[in-house]
């Protein structure tokens, strides 16, 4: 068995500690959690209580003091329990690394203790109403008057939208600018203005509160600025999200090997025209082929793991694994499916609801397309 | 405006009937039949009234006295509204016509009048739990005691089989047999010993009454079985199979345009990066091969429509049919949902709901997999 | 067998004229034809003296006075023996349609029947080093000097060009418009300044002979102008690629017919692991794709080639069918290569060849990227 | 630009000889190799000269004294120049380490000195006509008269054929055995009876000897035998083919490299409607997705060298390398053809000579079928 090459005895620790918790508290839910589209909401304070919130940020903050290599570790063993609901990469990996990195102290001291716990959930409200993956022409505007911003606007496909307590929001705080009028700004739930539109309806991420988003008046202190002036927010942006896409990478191979598990499976169990499914060199075959894309994508991954840990990991790197894992997924889970036969359309089964999860990832933190023009951007001119 | 070399000015008429019933009836519902994982039972009786039932049958049994031409209107117009929930085409393609080609006069005459004006909603349980494309190996059986059939065993993956009140149901009434123990039986659904189980989850078709069925010692008449003898069952299935499966082609040659129109709107309507998406060099070469590939398919499938007009379709073309259009409708719609964005995996696009719908084609009616032993059976050996 | 809806009992007979004249005067001759980098000279008179050259130009002309279907036929017997050389359908279906659509009385008379003879060889210079498929941007120019062009300038890529007795160029003779200032000119080769470059060396279609062509200070009579007054060549060009990329997708359909017969008798005469590789589940299920799409690409393309005879046929749809069959003919010639092993990649199994063949008919008649350009500019704005 | 992690300042400077060895002496002389169907017969002796032959084998044997990882990196840099002429990386990598590994003090005495000095060419003759991949069913015999072996049958598809001087032979020392009755025998090419047939005219690698080997009567020492007692050939190949897979895969990543770069100066330099064809976003799109794959592979076939250069790389995931790498290695090259357009065809061009060349690598050193079959019969039961 391939062992990660970022992998130590520490993280083995964790590992064991992330994947109890997953077996204990996630697993046995999965099903409530659809139902009921979102996660039990003290499943947060219980990962709180064991440390598995903020993991990668500094213990003076309430965090774990860890690395990605533990946001890793915890994707890895959400997804394997089959579990799509819980939007704890966002709030670990994303939420309060831009607190961490662009907040002030008080800003630090006021939320991530609190996101360590579980006391407070964190969302990230980029995408509106009709603007997709063009930051560039968000219309939510924080408007200055006087110590405060008055923020104005409608966010969809939030992540958390529905748990939230914080939601770190980009707006234009000049909306005569296109880049240079983007800042980002923290905005309590309970700030009187904000308002939650509907759960969505999505293919899949069935248990996900993906939600709608409201700020009709908001009034927030100036202090809420993530930055030390306006205008940053899309440097910021450009920063975070290739954290965010190796996120996605990283959740798209352990869901193919999930995939390529519960696939071997099926078809050493079932049976058809009097022997397992196993046997007939299509379903060896489609396996070996299966089995070869969970192991590229692992390698590369696993390499994309290790850079990002050494603050070597570029932005077009990380937005080739997102573009090649998030297609090669998707790829997998419906080789997988077909596999099941019938079974494999329904959702009692962790490889329909795969298939249908897993579709999102080819359109959430930037398209294939945005990430195809990202990398050709990128690519050297010939001599 | 390409027309099918099958249509004639009366078929024009009857599309007429069939869109404007669809628009009337079912389109406004669509919502209403997947929040109740069902249609309302009297769309039947109103589809009923107005002739859109058993079109293919004999107006002496009740039946439109029309031809398959008149099924495949019904099927591509019910594509159009978006519609997946109501499981005429099985009913009136499919179970109508099991009874028309095999049924006693006497069982022509009870069944057909009734499922021609909808007081009869009509299933066919083939597949059961375990055994999937692999018909030769079910299990349910008809022992006959004196002048009765015992019927036991459950059936899965039912479509109409929440409110279906006869069950054309495959049995072995000679467990000992293969293939040769296989026979069609008709189970009215209030014998007493049949029940239903649950209605399935699926990742997509949430308006279908997909379900499982139980039988428990039901007695039926032995005139209720389907053949003037034992053991013809096989071959009943074997004849019948390729009009489902064209059906079944039929259908994501519709779906296919759907999504085609349906984003050629979108990628028109929307706006990113300060122009329509349409005006992306990306977004018109993918329109022109989802053109393209709707295109080919059409010709196809009115090819296909045509031989089966004139009884010269064969086995082996329809697997084809049914292996390619399955598969390309598919990737058009995999395609289309990406040109959406965000929207495209959101429910309330029908782009969402058709790429999540169209999955099971590759499996049910014979899946790929079969079709392609079919195919591959019938292929010349060289001279 | 299916029977192509066009073909009727007087075609059957020209069928068989042209299958023996490929049986006798081609397949023997093909290695042959390869080694010389073009077919013997003679193989046009031979040709011509049983009829098979200028089939769909009038008999006053000299030729067959059939149709399209003629020339078809002709694609599909060329195609049937593994032939790629003769550059027939170029001179039948192309050349001498410039010729006979645009051409004055003298034009026709004086070029056809020795076209229809095989006296004279045809060509079409279209393609400039460095201008590919944009052909508002030729360079070659033929300034008119009282009664005579000069034409100067250098083609490429130009099929029969060894062999050409007359080249239809593409010129500007007005070379300060863009497709304004294109004319078309009969080029006779034996005129001063004009000469042959090298025969290309292709990855494929090594018997054919492609080739370079230079004019320099080519002096021709205004008379040798196509179309009643210059700049019309852009428009004639438009209306006459519709036929040549049919052409290039009948000859893929037979392609592929040809490929699936030869890996037919591969794999049943074949043995590995002691029994034939048609034994191999894999070997069946991909000769049954191979079949599948064999069978959908002929059914667009008669539908085509019907619509062509009724001249009903359209340019988008005729790009369709050349975008589709260039693309499936190559997969399914990859598809039959990867099952013949090692024969596969030598060039004396047809595989081998029709698999180099293939590639250019992505790119030659226009790329597929142009075809998908032309698709997009059709496609109906929605309502 | 990414540094391999295998890679030091050791090997920077092996690298260096290896890339001015293939500027200098190979690069000019490619067309010539091509044109004679194999390489100069002195390149071997200059390679000896300067020490690029037998890189892998001890200095007590002449050899260089390195790992595969100068192996690796002559193949890359012989890669990079275009060539698939010069079958070095088989007399180095596999012919060599046959009898490294296998021979006895004497036989690696009397050949690796002369391996590595160029004075003796290596093969190794495993396929014949009829068995491909199915190396239980070899045919051709040798059997025991006294001390000698006398070798009897003929070969196929022998890689430096028309050169070698020395060929490692697969034969059935035990005729009435399948893998047992196999061994390995060194034959010298000038015994009487050894002789060469036809080098074989492939798609592409038109440079190398592929060629036919005959035995009739060829009369050679039992001392020739590799390994210490018969039928231990089988195990041999076992454990030989995963490096010669390995080569493979390394092979295709680095043509993939070339083949991006040489499509990225094109698509600069040439200009399509008054724009280079970069500025079209279907370019960018391709060159990322290009870019992608030859990363991701880049990747993975690192990881393998590196397991490979500890001793740790097994079967199945060399397999998996080879398996992915030729695929995704043809897939590049033909989308890099379709971007030269017409040129892509033209055996000038590098690109057409990769995607000709690329081909053979799914089908030698075991085909896709075959690695898919190690790779399943490896794949572990599910608990």
């Amino acid at each position: 068995m391939r062992r990660s090459p970022w992998m130590n005895t520490d993280l083995d620790d964790f590992r064991d500690l992330a994947r109890t918790f997953c077996e204990k508290e996630i697993k046995p839910n999965v099903e409530t959690f659809i139902a009921n589209k979102q996660v039990d909401r003290d499943l947060w304070n219980k990962a709180g209580e064991v440390g598995l919130l903020c993991l990668s940020i500094p213990e003076e903050y309430g965090g774990g003091g860890g690395s990605f290599a533990h946001e890793a570790i915890l994707i890895e063993e959400q997804a394997r329990v089959g579990d799509s609901s819980w939007g704890v990469s966002l709030h670990n990996g994303i939420v309060a690394h831009y607190i961490l990195s662009y907040g002030t102290e008080a800003q630090k001291l006021e939320w991530l203790p609190k996101m360590a716990s579980g006391e407070v959930v964190g969302a990230i409200a980029m995408t509106e109403p009709g603007t997709g993956s063009d930051l560039q022409n968000v219309r939510t505007k924080a408007i200055r008057e006087g110590d405060e911003y008055v923020v104005n606007g409608a966010k969809t496909f939030i992540t958390n939208g529905a748990q939230a307590d914080v939601v770190v929001t980009v707006v234009k705080t000049n909306p005569e600018e296109a880049a240079a009028g983007i800042s980002l700004v923290i905005v309590p739930t309970d700030t009187p203005g904000f308002s939650r539109g509907r759960v969505l309806d999505k293919i899949g991420m069935k248990g996900q509160d993906t939600s709608e988003l409201n700020f009709s008046d908001v009034r927030i202190p100036v202090t809420n600025l993530l930055g030390s002036e306006e205008g940053q927010g899309f440097i910021q942006l450009m920063e975070q999200l290739p954290q965010e896409r190796l996120i996605v990478a990283v959740s798209n191979v352990a869901a193919m090997e999930l995939c390529f598990e519960e696939t071997m499976r099926y078809v050493h169990d079932r049976h058809a025209f009097n022997r397992p499914i196993w046997g007939f060199q299509n379903t060896k075959f489609k396996m070996a082929e299966i089995a070869t894309e969970a192991r590229v994508a692992r390698s590369f991954v696993d390499e994309c793991i290790g850079l990002h840990l050494d603050k070597q990991l570029d932005i077009p790197t990380v937005a080739m694994a997102k573009l090649w894992c998030s297609e090669r997924a998707q790829k997998v889970a419906d080789m997988c499916l077909q596999l099941h036969g019938g079974y494999g359309y329904m959702n009692e089964y962790p490889i329909a609801r795969a298939w249908a999860d897993l579709r999102v990832s080819q359109i959430y933190a930037g398209t294939s397309e945005i990430m195809k023009e990202i990398i050709a951007r990128s690519l050297p001119a010939p001599a």
